[in-house]
């Protein structure tokens, strides 16, 4: 299969994304590429391995998205953007599969427009694994759509739930809903709508509604939420366990310094284990064809671990699983249910 | 002052809540008194200390509501439950405080019901204090209000700073918007609308849009968002602070036992220094009156830090001080503004 790879996305491109994508080459088969998207004649000049390597490529792109871009209105003014011209190009059938650290508001909006929602799927979202000490959970959306309807929180639940089985490998991965009370009277009317769907489907193992800390207490495989709460999530995640580990830094830096030499190498350790880097960035689930969006502080690990990532989202057919699932249950058409 | 303590309110009620009040009134003034609401038979008979103890009182509420019933229900059929007697008592001016541990949602209705609004004031808040490694954040809204309107965000802000300078000592309180980028173009209708009201009002400290991990980074000292949202980031908090340090255990113990039992009392001293529970229970803030609503799981030290977190409340003036912000911006009048 072929991979596009954004040369440019991320706050370390193209350094980070070219190692990335040259360490990804070396785990894939043989009739496998990685397709750098990005200015060519910059990157050849930059990265002279590039030119004899076998299994990548360059597609050129000679514009680039800014993190802090408006995503719309940079799509408009840069079609020749890594990010316009990688979906494009998925849009053509030239490549497989997308990857960008970018602007992750441009990659959403521009793999949309190209490649289309999955039939029977209204929107897609962004599904993140987070490694917890109970195993990993796959939460969704966590900024694709910030304006949820239920039918949107009913299908994230069964795109979520298609990836946790086939990817994660868990066999009947059990949906919490994401409210504020584990009682059916709490929540949104959209949750509580969703709620209901969820409550209906006999294919979903759905365990009702969830609580913020209930993600880490081993209750759920699945945490469905709309996209701004799902993003606060992902990223007050992030914030908090750097301030955890800063203010334990502190406290054993200014009282036992021995101690915290040795235990230096622990907090490495737990770090690694509940680094979720280590699933190569977040797919845009519902989309047409194989999307991953990685944080834009990604190194070439994550990338080599989306790309290894994105091979097995194609591989196993995930996409033909969840339009499979679509099509055998009540609420399959997403013209008609667009108003739920 | 008179403050009312529901001794029936939380997962350790009775027992920890008349701990909590007794430890308390050896803190407060003379004239200072607690009174405890609950079935008065049963709390004499439990708690014989109660009889005989200056500067608390019991006010005799058969009925409990429980952590999981439907507030609105719950409290029709139960007016003589604790959480109606205390809202029914400082409606009538009997005490100038209620604190409860128990149901929050019957709690935030209750309250609301029968003390009402501050003048100027559309809906109330819960505002928590988290202690951070930079300093305590104040998060309005944590639940009381999951229906936000930009008035209402608007609102939130200026209360929290009015707590946060006046409770915690912070000159100029940093206010941030949670959002899901930091810029302008980012968020839902009513962050957007919320922007502007707060970017208009030249008395705020608004340093505008905030992300989840900016909570723990020392870039605001209140983060303002809607109900639904707080709430999660609330608990999802515990749980991760919880689940982190469950895993730290889990490695140190598997490997290195004798590490694990150095590094036991640092985690403790860690723990306890960003411990929320120092702040003992978060005010209802908007209402016409002092109202705290503590943690389901409250024990004694949390009660007794809320008694004294009321007095200080009460005694700070925090109300008078925030209607008199309120009639001095151009949104004052609720019924106004209330389709903001």
């Amino acid at each position: 299969m072929r991979i596009a790879v954004d040369a440019m996305g991320g706050d370390n491109a193209p350094d980070e994304i070219v190692s990335g994508a040259l360490e990804a080459i070396e785990l894939l088969d043989k009739d496998d590429e990685v397709v750098l998207v990005g200015p060519q004649s910059q990157l050849l000049s930059s990265f002279k391995k590039l030119r004899s390597r076998a299994g990548i490529s360059i597609a050129d792109a000679p514009d680039v998205i800014a993190m802090d871009e408006k995503p719309i209105e940079a799509l408009r003014a840069k079609p020749k953007s890594s990010i316009s011209v990688m979906a494009k190009m998925a849009k053509l059938g030239q490549v497989d599969a997308v990857i960008s650290a970018g602007n992750t508001g441009a990659c959403v909006a521009a793999f949309q427009m190209r490649m289309r929602n999955l039939e029977g799927v209204n929107r897609p979202g962004i599904a993140v694994v987070f490694p917890t000490f109970d195993g990993p959970v796959t939460i969704c959306d966590v900024g694709a759509n910030i304006a949820c309807k239920p039918i949107n929180l009913y299908q994230y639940a069964v795109m979520a739930s298609v990836h946790s089985k086939n990817i994660l490998g868990i066999e009947s991965p059990r949906v919490g809903l994401m409210s504020i009370g584990k009682e059916d009277a709490k929540g949104n009317e959209a949750v509580k709508k969703a709620r209901e769907l969820l409550r209906n489907d006999p294919n979903l193992n759905f365990i009702g509604n969830i609580e913020g800390r209930d993600i880490f207490k081993g209750v759920c495989d699945v945490a469905i939420c709309e996209g701004f709460v799902g993003n606060v999530i992902l990223k007050l995640t992030e914030g908090l366990v750097g301030g955890l580990f800063k203010a334990i830094k502190h406290e054993l830096m200014t009282e036992k310094l021995r101690l915290a030499m040795k235990f230096k190498p622990i907090m490495q350790r737990i770090y690694k284990k509940y680094d979720y880097n280590e699933y190569g960035g977040a797919p845009l689930i519902g989309i047409n064809g194989t999307a991953l969006i990685c944080h834009g502080s990604s190194k070439s690990r994550t990338i080599k671990n989306a790309v290894l990532a994105a091979k097995k989202y194609h591989t196993e057919k995930i996409n033909d699983k969840i339009v499979e699932y679509l099509a055998n249950t009540s609420f399959q058409t997403s013209s008609q249910n667009e108003k739920i």
